[in-house]
C-alpha cells in the first residue's frame, strides 16, 4: 500500500495532468499545443532541455518540431531516420525508455554541438490511433540525479493527450492545406482561359501576403487576404472567350462585360456563409481611393484593407508581365507607377508598404513564397 | 486528510478519466466521441438516461446531439432556447448543478413523454475555449438515491475533455464542409459556361452517392465518389466557347477537343497529392465496359468502381434534361436505356444498383439530398 503522502502527491499530479489534457485538447493550433507541452514536461521532470520530434510519414524521418532549453541551437535542423539512434529506436519500437549515460549507449551518435553535453535521456513515443506520430524527449535532469521510473511513468501518461493533440492538429492543418490547394488549382484553371495571364493568381497571392505582412495584418486577416487573392478573378469564368481572349483593346460594351467579373466573383462566393468576409476583397479589388474604380466607385473611406492590398499586388503583376497590347515594364518602372498612383489609384498606406518592401529588395516572389510556407505551417485558430 | 480508501478510489477514478481523455482526444469523429462519452458518463454516475445537447450558435437553441437510455425516444427532437428550462439555464450561466426533484423546480417543463418520469437531474456545461458549446445531462440515478456532490465533481472533470473534443470535431467538420462547398461552387461556375447543363454537377453528385450507397461503398469511398463527382467535368474549363456552346452536333475534330475534358480534369487535380485517389473517377467517367469509351478505351476489368458509378449518374442526368439537339427523356425511358446498356455502355453492377433504386422509387434527388446531409453530419476519419 502506498503511503498517504505518496497518494496525495500522485493525486495532485493526476489533477495537473487532467487539467493539462483539457488545455491541450482545447486547440487545433499545433504550435500552441507543443509550446504548452514542453514547458509542462520540463516542469514535471525537471529537465535541462526537451524536444518533440515528429515523424514524417513520407520520408520515414524524424524531425524536430520544437526544441526547448540549452541544447536547442545545435540540433534544430537534425533529421533522423526511423530506427537510427535512441530517438529513432523508440519511434520504431513504440517503447519508452530512460538512458542514464548517453555516451555509453551504442545507439548514441554524439552531441552535434560542443556547447551541450547530453547525459541522461528520457524518450517516450507519441502514439495516436495506434500509430507513432512522434517522440517526446527530455535531456539531463536539472539536479544531475538522472531520470527515474517515476519520471518515465509521468511522461508516459503525459504522452497520451499530447499525441492525440498532435495528431488532431496535423489532420486539421492537412485539411486546411488541401482546401487552399484545391481552391488555388481551380482558380488557376479558370485563369488559364485567359491566355495572357499564366501564373497571375499565384503571383498576386504571393505579393498580397507580402504587403499584408508589411502592413502588420494579424494571422486571421492574412489568411483572409490570401484566400481573397486566390479568388479575386474567379468571376472571369463568366466572361466569354471572344472578350477574354481579344488581342486588342476592348470596346466600351466589352469593357462593361469584363468589369462584371468583380461582381460575378463576389456573387459566386457569397453563397458560402463562412466565406462572406472575403467578398470585399473580390468585389472591390478594382476600386480606387479617388472613386474612379469599379464596380461601385467607392472612395477612400469606404475601402476595406484587403481589396486595397490586392489592387497593388494585381496591378504590379499586370505591369510586370507581357500583355497583348504592350510589353512588360521593368520592376523599377512599375514601382514608380505605383508610387505615382498613391492616393489616387492606390491606397497610400498599401503603396507606401509596397515602396518600403521594394526599396529593401524584399518584394520578390521568393520572399513571398517563404512567407506562404511559414503561414501554412502554423495555421492558427481562435 | 482523506482516508486511504478514499484516496485509492479517487486515484483509480482519475486514471479512468485520464485514459478516457486520451480516447476522446484521439478522434475528430464527433459521433464516436459522443457515443464513448455518454457510455462512460452513465457508468461513472450510475444514471438511467443521459444526453449531450449542442448549442447552435446561429439559432441560439440547444438541440440533442445524442440521447442514451430510456428517456431517448420521447425527447430526441426537442429544441430548447438558451436560458429556457434547466438545460438552457446551465448553458446560459455556465454553472453545473444538481436538481433532486425536477417536478419541484420552477424551470422544469415536464416530461414530454409519459413513459419516462424525470426525478433527479445533473447538468454540466461543456465549455471549450471559454465558450459554452453544449451541455451534458444525466437523468435519474439508478439506485434512486439521487446524484450527489461527488457525481457533480466527477462530471465536471469529465466535461473538460468532452467539451474540447466536441469543439475540435465541430471545427474539423466545418472545415470539411467548407471545402466541399467551395469546390462545388467553383465546379458549378465552371459548368455554367455550358448553357445546357445548369445544375448538372449537383445532380450527378446526388445520383452518384445514391448508387454508391446501394453498392455498399464504405464511408471513405463514398466521400471519394462524392468529390470525384463534383469534379468530374472541371476539365471543360479548357474547352473553347465555340465548341462548348455549339447548338448542334459537333464535328469530329470538335468532339476530340470536347473529349479531352476527361484528361484535362484529371491533370488539374493530379497536382494535389492527396487528391490522387480521385483521378480515375475524373479521367474515366466516359469509359465503357465494352472498351468503346474514352479517353483510354479501358475494358471492364480495368475500370474502377467510382467512374463506373459516375458514368451511370452522368448519363441518367444527361438523358433526363433538355439538350439543344433533343428534348429530355422521361425518367422511365432513361431507366430503360440504362438497363439496355448494362454490360456494354454501363457496368452491370452499377446498372443493376440503379435498377433496384429506380424500381423502388428511391432514385430521386430528394432521397439523394437526404443522404448527402447525413454524410456531411458524420464525417468519419481514421
Amino acid at each position: 500500500m502506498e503511503s498517504a503522502d505518496e497518494s496525495a502527491r500522485r493525486l495532485a499530479e493526476y489533477e495537473t495532468l487532467l487539467e493539462f489534457g483539457v488545455q491541450l485538447a482545447s486547440t487545433l493550433d499545433l504550435g500552441r499545443v507543443l509550446a504548452l507541452a514542453l514547458q509542462k514536461a520540463e516542469e514535471l521532470c525537471q529537465a535541462e532541455s526537451s524536444s518533440i520530434w515528429e515523424l514524417d510519414d513520407e520520408s520515414g524521418e524524424l524531425f524536430f518540431r520544437v526544441v526547448r532549453g540549452r541544447a536547442a541551437p545545435g540540433i534544430q535542423s537534425l533529421r533522423v531516420p526511423l530506427g537510427r539512434g535512441i530517438v529513432g529506436d523508440v519511434a520504431r519500437t513504440g517503447r519508452a525508455e530512460v538512458v542514464d549515460d548517453a555516451a555509453a549507449d551504442p545507439r548514441w551518435g554524439g552531441d552535434p554541438d560542443a556547447s551541450f553535453t547530453t547525459r541522461g535521456v528520457l524518450t517516450v513515443p507519441l502514439i495516436a490511433r495506434g500509430r507513432v506520430v512522434g517522440v517526446l524527449q527530455m535531456l539531463n535532469s536539472v539536479d544531475g540525479a538522472g531520470f527515474d521510473a517515476d519520471d518515465l511513468r509521468r511522461m508516459e501518461l503525459f504522452a497520451g493527450p499530447l499525441a492525440a493533440a498532435v495528431a488532431n492538429a496535423r489532420l486539421y492543418a492537412e485539411q486546411k492545406r488541401l482546401f487552399l490547394e484545391m481552391v488555388t488549382t481551380l482558380a488557376e484553371a479558370i485563369e488559364r482561359r485567359d491566355p495572357y495571364t499564366g501564373g497571375h493568381v499565384r503571383r498576386v497571392v504571393t505579393y498580397a501576403v507580402l504587403l499584408g505582412q508589411e502592413l502588420g495584418l494579424g494571422a486571421e486577416q492574412l489568411e483572409e487576404l490570401r484566400l481573397a487573392a486566390i479568388l479575386h478573378d474567379v468571376g472571369k469564368i463568366a466572361v466569354p472567350d471572344q472578350i477574354l481572349r481579344k488581342p486588342a483593346r476592348l470596346e466600351a460594351e466589352e469593357t462593361r462585360v469584363m468589369e462584371r467579373h468583380t461582381v460575378d466573383g463576389a456573387e459566386m462566393v457569397a453563397r458560402i456563409r463562412s466565406m462572406r468576409p472575403l467578398l470585399a476583397g473580390i468585389r472591390s479589388h478594382h476600386e480606387r481611393p479617388d472613386g474612379k474604380g469599379y464596380p461601385d466607385g467607392l472612395t477612400d473611406p469606404d475601402l476595406p484593407t484587403v481589396p486595397r492590398i490586392i489592387a497593388v499586388a494585381d496591378t504590379f503583376d499586370a505591369m510586370t508581365t507581357d500583355r497583348p497590347y504592350r510589353r512588360a515594364l521593368a520592376p523599377a518602372a512599375a514601382a514608380a507607377e505605383i508610387a505615382r498612383g498613391a492616393g489616387t489609384q492606390f491606397c497610400p498606406r498599401a503603396a507606401a508598404a509596397f515602396g518600403r518592401l521594394f526599396a529593401r529588395g524584399a518584394f520578390t516572389l521568393e520572399e513571398g513564397e517563404r512567407l506562404l510556407v511559414s503561414l501554412s505551417a502554423s495555421i492558427p485558430r481562435e
